[in-house]
């Protein structure tokens, strides 16, 4: 089984590696003979960590997808194109493609699926989603007849990371975001990975095989973990929930879908509140099975390398049987605005103690119908506080955002609010 | 895509009505039409949880595997005969088989394998290991590049059940245990549970399918929970570590494997340690990948039947292709006997507390080449004990099972050594 591979950065590398030494237990436990046969490159004087035969890099990746001795392409490009292009070649060429991109899958996937079933081919991709997580085969086989109806995710490894450091070793924001940089987490500009943007093209991808949906990134709700402050998560820890950056893909009885990442406080007993450092997860709650799990490397060379593997090692399984697997029908998603949805929120207001502010405030609440769980109030004594200032935490009972949202309104027009401080949804029995 | 089931027990009656209920979806999702043709059941005239049309039922099992309009059979029988000749039968006949039998695959997995394979059909068996956890299917597919070197799980809900409340709620093992009773978690005889035989079960079938080499339940090594105490999980839990009943399945550099069932002390910020109430995971250590986790429910009708859909899906899916999914080469293992495995372990000991009494305990570590990590002294004071009677608890470094065995031996000859009480392993970086 020739391979032909389009990319040789961190992922690529790691991966010939692994073909190199893993190729002859490959061979004794699955029959399939994997070879390395061109590498497109952009350069090809580059310094590599793994020594690749010069002989065979190349800088034309078009000709490796039409080169009729290749029966196999893997696409480490990234970005939409030129991959795209390679990609769809390759698969009207009959060509087996495994890849990746989770940008490419979460902008034009639906169409790469079909144009991959048109050809009778596999187009697999789980190591676009979570690394070297197995989310999407479980979704795909294990679990399509399970009646999915939520997929919720610590997909990025870098803002976990940062809210571990923030949450465990109270670390402010910056401090945190300066180390994952030092340690290659973060890229020198974190806007992807830390509003959102990155997760929610996972979660764009999760949603789409999850629930047979077509979702793309930007119907995704965003809301990233700069605004985060340690003083948020001491809070949360003192009321019993983790913060960490969710990625969550919902199914409504209507057959109505939404997705959306944003911090989320997440009780301390729940698994996904276990999950450290720059470690991902995904949750997964099905009709019949309950609750399911899945943890491990999101990100990094080998992890990725081995989720690409797997595939390969499927697609050249499936290529020498003449079969093929089908990611089945998806059909348009009807979204469901993140103002229509509804979970518990932690809200934290800062208000002149007065006689009688309590009941105002709660008034406002109850106007716009949002039920309190839980308050507390504590006297704030910052240097450049009011002197009669007070802080109130309150724990919402499940409200609608959108009438969460006419509350927070009504509230900053009160006097006796000084200030609207974090708004942060609470997962666990929310729907 | 007509089904046999043979079973109709929990796991048989869900199936039936899952398939009821989400037939028109798969149908959707992924082109195959199921039906439940017939079921064999022991008695026509007992009381069922699902509604099942009588003129599907019969008490003849044989008839159902060579009915030629059955297409897939459905084995959830459980127990060796006469599961184990239906299933080589419906083999034979071309039928693909789904299990969820960890018995039958436990004893005699690999004849059954073969037999599919010979006669070009699926078996498969997702339910079988950690009921509605995908991890059969990762491990053969997602992994079969990876190289996996340990995978070690909490595989038995009714075990993690009892130590969740003994350490959570301070319950005495007896008290946990029927409470566990109660809920239907733990049988009126619980020795298959608490001894260990159900996890080394699937412990024997997770090592066959991940090293590729033949275990059987007779070669795994078991300790059961039922000599643990409340002391050792407050002692465990002062020290920074979680009492778990672990499946361990190693594959060595020499190719040597070692498959055993044990209480272990799993460090607090391990992912496993937040693995609680009846609820399995599986850790699984890849060389490319590095730690992987799959949490869920391992014991349930819907659970289980939710597994064995999948498979059934996929089965039904391959049939139609004319493919089938092979196990791989599978080879005999060479065992590494439980004396030769290293780990740390904690061991607890009642001395008399005199002078020169610690100097000669270390000794004997010493003289065996176990070397103490830590070491805690307490006095005791219950109303039974010696006037100066002291506890000591040590965790040591790694060492061979065989050198602590030795060390225990010769302590107990001490005069000084009231007592040994608990010698739990100490699991994590523990090779």
């Amino acid at each position: 089984m020739n391979i032909g591979l389009l990319g040789c950065g961190n992922v690529g590398a790691a991966l010939v590696e692994l073909i190199g030494r893993r190729a002859p237990q490959i061979l004794e436990r699955t029959g399939v003979e994997l070879r390395v046969m061109s590498v497109a490159v952009r350069s090809l004087s580059k310094d590599r960590d793994v020594a690749i035969d010069p002989a065979l890099l190349t800088t034309d990746a078009a000709s490796i997808v039409s080169d009729p001795s290749i029966d196999l392409v893997v696409e480490v490009i990234g970005g939409i194109e030129p991959a795209r292009h390679l990609i769809s070649a390759a698969l009207a060429a009959g060509k087996p493609v495994v890849t990746a991109n989770k940008e490419l899958l979460a902008n034009v996937g639906v169409e790469l699926f079909t144009e991959a079933d048109d050809a009778g081919v596999d187009l697999l991709f789980e190591a676009a989603v979570a690394g070297g997580i197995p989310i999407v085969r479980p979704l795909r086989e294990s679990l399509v007849a399970e009646g999915v109806d939520r997929v919720m995710g610590i997909v990025n490894g870098t803002t976990n990371y940062i809210l571990t450091k923030m949450s465990e070793e109270g670390w402010s924001y910056g401090a945190a975001l300066a180390e994952a940089q030092t340690l290659g987490y973060a890229e020198r500009d974190p806007t992807a990975d830390v509003e959102g943007y990155d997760a929610g093209a996972k979660a764009a991808i999760i949603a789409t095989i999850a629930f047979g949906a077509q979702v793309v990134a930007g119907d995704v709700y965003h809301e990233g973990i700069s605004g985060v402050t340690v003083d948020d998560i001491a809070v949360a820890r003192r009321l019993g929930y983790v913060l960490k950056l969710l990625a969550i893909a919902d199914r409504f009885d209507d057959g109505s879908v939404a997705v959306r990442v944003h911090p989320a406080m997440v009780p301390e007993d729940h698994p996904l509140a276990a999950v450290r450092d720059s470690f991902n997860a995904v949750f997964v709650q099905g009709g019949a099975v309950g609750d399911l799990m899945f943890y491990g490397r999101g990100a990094g060379g080998y992890p990725t390398a081995s989720a690409v593997l797997g595939d390969v090692v499927d697609a050249a399984s499936n290529l020498s049987k003449g079969s093929h697997a089908s990611i089945g029908s998806i059909v348009p998603a009807v979204l469901r605005p993140v103002d229509e949805l509804s979970t518990p929120y932690y809200l934290e207001l800062e208000v002149l103690d007065r006689h009688g502010v309590l009941a105002e405030v709660a008034g406002v609440f109850g106007a716009h119908e949002v039920s309190i769980r839980s308050m507390e109030q504590e006297a704030i004594d910052t240097p450049d506080a009011a002197p009669d200032a007070a802080r109130l935490v309150f724990i919402t009972h499940t409200a609608r955002e959108a009438d969460v949202r006419a509350t927070l309104a009504e509230l900053r027009d009160l006097a006796e609010v000084t200030s609207i401080g974090s708004v942060i949804r609470v997962i666990g029995n929310d729907r």
